[in-house]
């Protein structure tokens, strides 16, 4: 007897969406409360509600950012703005006296050094040819003429200067400046580590809060610090580390890291050669200082917001992105900020994700495009946007159920693309379907409203220098970075976000500290050499290779993706090469004597894959060691580099892919190499649809399962339920199907 | 009033080829005679001349490698066999017990551990994730099971055992019997550092050169000691190093090494992580030592063995290959050996110009294709093989003219392919008429018999870790390298080493130790990062880039190929990024917001050049700085890698190249880019052809110059002579034509 099951409709009611709503438009908010479904508005950026709007019965989402709100008040108190720390460009000395512009291909309407405090203490001029700080003595700020002067400069040698800028323009409002043609005067953004400041903010949330009686819910957008957004001299972006920690930077805040640590951070801490400590570097131990030392901060200080909001007898939501630096909703001091929800942009199946597992009672996904210009044009594909984001987002959302949904930006321009209106129609719909199927009666014991999805029988842990604390956010740089090669790694984080696996963010040190997992167990490493995400200068510390070693022999499971592990060390680039049977030639080896063999094809972790996959430009001569890996397939001129291998290791398994854009081909390539790697082939098939297009959620608490249609395209495939039973499904266009099942004869 | 010219016809005679003759043969020998123009015979491995040719009138060529002649001698004499270092397999520590087979993978009938003498003290266990040797007493030597035991091994860890094997077959005999399918008895290489093997191999060469009265030519191949050339347990090719001084290494070797300079070397200085100190990399102190220590102890027997060569009024000419480790013709010790010629393979023309610009009084190219079953076969092209080999090699005799042409190998094969026979005819002939027109009436005042060609108006110099000592011989060894990217390489020397510069190899060392070249003149800097060519951890001495960063600001030139000067260190990844204006995005930088702008070409580095042309696979992610490179050619999907950038700094040009496979069009693309790095564009139409298929050699002080079609198919032209005199020519095919010409009205 197998497991007994029937289709079902979903009745997923109305509620759960945000609208974006502005003054004058009473009429299309309305029109589409009734078809969109909404129970809530906002207002936005640059927009007001009117009062007819916040009566009409919606909860009213009002947006917040208290840094910029006070415009006046930042304008008379020019000492309490917030700064920031900057790298001028490198400069070549071509004779012993030098000469730096600081502010060269900075936008001067965004910064301004400051030279109210000494800059002997604050800025730093480095010789970057040396590796060394100059001593202060070595230097002058020449005030007239706004340069660093170095007298005795190696000619020759290379310097930068790291320097204090105060921000006078608030780089949000000046992204939506540039962005939406604003026009309305540059906001600056006060700095709440001085105490005058951050009275003052409160003193303004008070008044806002007394003023909004129809708020429901304060949405902050953010609290307090940007993330390193810094424009270059013709007002396009120069740097932007949506991770950055460098503009909560200010001189009040080296001297209270001093006194709250017992040690002093030096700017070169901070500026980091100039990479400025984005998430591809291996984090210092001085910079995870920094970070832990601006999180206890924006902690309590958002802590008294939050208190404050409640007490007027509103909800807090915070929006995940804009001022985000220092709330980091997987570290250690995100619950003690006490909010009600958290907003954040979902643009795809991690970004959505990354909301969706936030530890907070209530999510929210705003969903791409933003109701802005740039989409909402004349030849632009809005609703084919909307469609292709939530076909993304919807994998995520699966596995990990929020409770709300909506848009940012201007329903104005919305309303003028009726395809766009008619296609978030059915998306709200179906989002709350998914709402309503995965609900549980109650709340389980651990206040978890939502059915937890059936996952593989072993642990899946994406192994890198950050772990839990940039829970999917590895490699989500790549979004806005035109590397190439990061969205060949992305693409496993972005197949992994919808996918049936219990899943754990591991960093180096905690391997270090409490060992691996318990198996069966698999580790995936995937990035490019000399980052956090490959390991870089981590492999150094031989117990970290030594515990994956023995973890593997053991019967562990690694998936190598790219470079994994790459450290030209003591004879080896790939220093797992034992695990992983392939090895990288850079050209220091005379090894390989060979053409290496034709791949041979035909192994259950390729079964079904085409005979050239898209695994991304391919890493260049990529090789089986002797009595090594089984190439599966090899790409590169002549076919001689493996882009996807498999190896034993003792008792343990591993692969190895070049690399993995997201696709539904190489989305299902990801979960044959897991569970074989893990050893659990025999029940690849369980909750499984043939086809991979098509993805199958189970919920047992609920006896529920949706099978997916990933595609946009009709597909008929068989699924095999839990029990092995195998069902035929004809699947529309992005359909999603739901069922009930019970457990049939099984006990 | 222009250059006067005229074409001629040169007589280039008989003679300067040698033949490679067998008994029984004679009839060939003496038609060949005719119609190569032989004026000498020699025999092979493996063949013996007959009276009857030795005393046809020829001059003969005997030859002789002294260490396998007298293997009866060897078979009672084990302990004087020659050894080598080996390092074994990487073998991963699962638990505190680890046994290493030191001889898996290689071959038993090559080698054999020596455990004559103490392991404890000659062989070494190597923890390669700690990065440290073991002490001796951590571990044993098992005799009876042939393994080393390690007791107390790191659990996870990876080990490796060097030792010390003695050569029971030496290994240029091997490969015989592999390529030619020898039956032979396995010759064992005596080694000379043991006096007794000393006096045997001089009483050998005594009794060789009393039984040989017609050898005119005793032809060493070479000396003694072979290069690197290890063969896995399949008989195949397991470590080839060309360039290797492992096989010199015995216990006596070490011992006397720790003598003559006051300190023991490890067996890991020749180790080398495995890496064996290949001349990709850097070489460290101690190997330079080593390598002067068997330069000096060959030098020193080798002159020996020259004087007895010369005291039976015999000529002594060594061939550059085999056994040619530790002679070194560009090194110090090179001409006190004495010998009269030396011998060397010609497959192009960096490997032919390396043999011609040898500080010996003859040069004779042996040129490929050898005479050998693995071309002279049912479908082989011999002769388009001889064809496409002199084509290119030609054009390194015209910048340095030989004396002497030959083949190698079974003249009874060559006889079966009439139409080899037929295109070797022409290629002798033409190779006497080079060295008819080139050569001076009378030598000059310095020896010089050839006319000195002319040269562009300033300096080309090849820097890398190596310099003078590794002239031609930079990344050479893509020959047998299965390294794609090595050919990207290899083809900016192959272009060199037939064009009109004066052309110097300048080591990293030598610039920090006396600075670089007068001007003008510009640098060349090509290869992979982290290798002796791209030059790895020397740019962690600030002073080099400092050196070169002032030159170049002072006027000098640049050209960077591939990961020139490649470091990631305080910021940067080419460390000379500031010169060249281009970067490399590692995927550590968040610096690029922009996709790059489209290429502009239409400079004079770019004229003539086709839109896409073939450098290589490209680099990726290679990008103009701000204010940076003006890029002219780009590739990658997206076109968005710099593949082709020129850049000013200071007083001083550069170009950055992502790599230079040899053709025609990339050979122009070099000359034009070396001229506009020099400043010296104004001079680039000076004896040039317009047709970059067309090259142009003039010879001023005998007043001729010869114009090249390196096609196979005929050009038509204009060429520019000396005073800027253009005239038009008609070639056909690979023909050279020459001319003579007179001053002019020039004074």
């Amino acid at each position: 007897m197998g497991i007994g099951y029937k289709r079902i409709e979903i009745d997923g009611g109305t509620g759960g969406v945000t609208l974006p709503a502005q003054a004058g438009m009473e009429k299309e908010v309305l029109e589409l409360a009734e078809r969109w479904g909404i129970d809530a508005v906002r207002d936005s950026d640059g927009t007001r509600l009117s009062p007819e709007i916040a009566y009409m019965g919606f909860t009213v989402y009002s947006t917040l950012c208290l840094v910029r709100e006070d415009n006046e008040w930042a304008k008379a108190h020019r000492g309490f703005l917030q700064q920031a720390y900057l790298i001028s460009d490198r400069v070549s000395a071509l004779g012993p006296r030098l000469e730096i512009d600081p502010m060269a291909r900075y936008y001067a309407e965004q910064f301004a050094p400051d030279d109210r405090h000494d800059p002997g203490r604050y800025w730093e001029v480095y010789d970057r040819s040396a590796g060394e700080s100059l001593p202060p003595s070595a230097w002058t700020w020449d005030r007239a003429t706004r340069r660093i002067v170095v007298e005795g400069a190696v000619p020759g040698h290379v310097y930068t200067a790291s320097f204090l800028a105060d921000q006078l323009w608030e780089p949000v409002s000046m992204y939506n400046h540039i962005t939406n043609a604003w026009t309305e005067e540059h906001r600056m953004p006060l700095d709440p580590r001085h105490p005058e400041a951050r009275a003052r903010l409160l003193e303004v949330l008070r008044e806002w809060l007394a003023e909004r009686p129809s708020t429901g819910v304060v949405r902050f957008t953010t609290f307090f610090y940007n993330f390193d957004l810094a424009y270059d001299e013709r007002g396009k972006e120069r740097r932007v580390d949506w991770f950055g920690y460098g503009f909560c930077a200010s001189a009040l805040a080296m001297d209270e890291f001093e006194r709250e640590r017992g040690y002093r951070l030096s700017p070169e801490d901070l500026i980091d050669q100039g990479y400025g400590n984005n998430p591809a570097r291996l984090p210092s131990k001085a910079f995870l200082d920094w970070m832990d030392f601006i999180q206890r901060f924006v902690a309590l200080f958002a802590r008294e917001c939050v208190d404050l909001v409640h007490a007027a007898g509103k909800k807090a939501y915070m929006f995940l992105g804009d001022h985000w630096a220092g709330t980091e909703p997987y570290g250690p001091y995100f619950g003690s900020i006490g909010l009600d929800g958290v907003v954040g942009a979902g643009a795809d199946a991690v970004t959505t994700r990354m909301i969706a597992d936030i530890p907070v009672r209530e999510t929210e996904a705003r969903f791409y495009p933003y109701l802005f210009p740039d989409v909402f044009r004349e030849g632009g594909d809005p609703a084919g946007e909307a469609r292709r984001v939530w076909a993304r987002s919807r994998r995520a959302i699966l596995r990990s159920p929020m409770d709300r949904m909506g848009y940012g930006g201007y329903l104005s321009l919305a309303c003028r693309f009726p395809a766009f209106v008619a296609e978030v129609e059915g998306i709200c719909r179906r989002f709350r379907e998914i709402r309503a199927a995965t609900s549980l009666a109650e709340p389980g014991l651990d206040g978890r409203r939502f059915a937890s999805p059936w996952v593989a029988p072993f642990k899946v842990c994406v192994l890198n220098a950050w772990g839990e604390t940039r829970r999917w956010m590895g490699h989500q740089v790549a979004h806005s970075l035109p590397n190439r090669r990061c969205h060949a790694y992305l693409g496993f984080l972005e197949a992994l976000a919808g996918q049936a696996f219990d899943l754990e963010f591991l960093s180096f040190d905690q391997v270090l500290r409490e060992g691996l997992p318990r198996l069966p167990a698999v580790l995936v490493l995937a990035g490019d050499a000399g980052t956090a995400w490959s390991g870089g200068e981590a492999w150094e510390n031989p117990r970290l290779a030594a515990a994956i070693r023995l973890w593997v022999a053991r019967g562990g499971g690694l998936i190598g993706i790219g470079e994994p592990s790459a450290r030209e060390r003591q004879g080896a680039y790939f220093q797992l090469r034992d695990i992983l049977g392939v090895e990288r030639e850079m050209g220091l080896g005379l090894n390989w004597r060979e053409r290496p063999p034709a791949p041979r094809p035909g192994h259950f972790v390729d079964a079904g894959l085409s005979e050239r996959p898209d695994l991304g430009e391919g890493i260049s001569q990529v090789r089986a060691l002797p009595s090594g890996a089984r190439v599966l397939r090899a790409s590169g001129p002549g076919g001689e580099d493996a882009c996807l291998a498999v190896n034993r290791f003792g008792s343990g398994r591993a692969a190895y892919v070049a690399g993995l854009p997201y696709s539904h081909e190489n989305a299902r390539l990801l979960e044959r190499a897991l569970y074989w790697a893990a050893g659990a082939e025999a029940a690849f098939e369980t909750w499984r649809a043939q086809d991979p297009r098509v993805e199958l959620h189970a919920y047992p608490s609920v006896g529920r399962f949706a099978a997916v249609n990933c595609a946009d395209e009709p597909v008929s495939t068989n699924l095999t339920l839990g029990d092995g039973t195998r069902i035929a499904v004809e699947l529309a266009s992005l359909e999603c199907a739901w069922f009930e099942y019970d457990g049939g004869g099984a006990p």
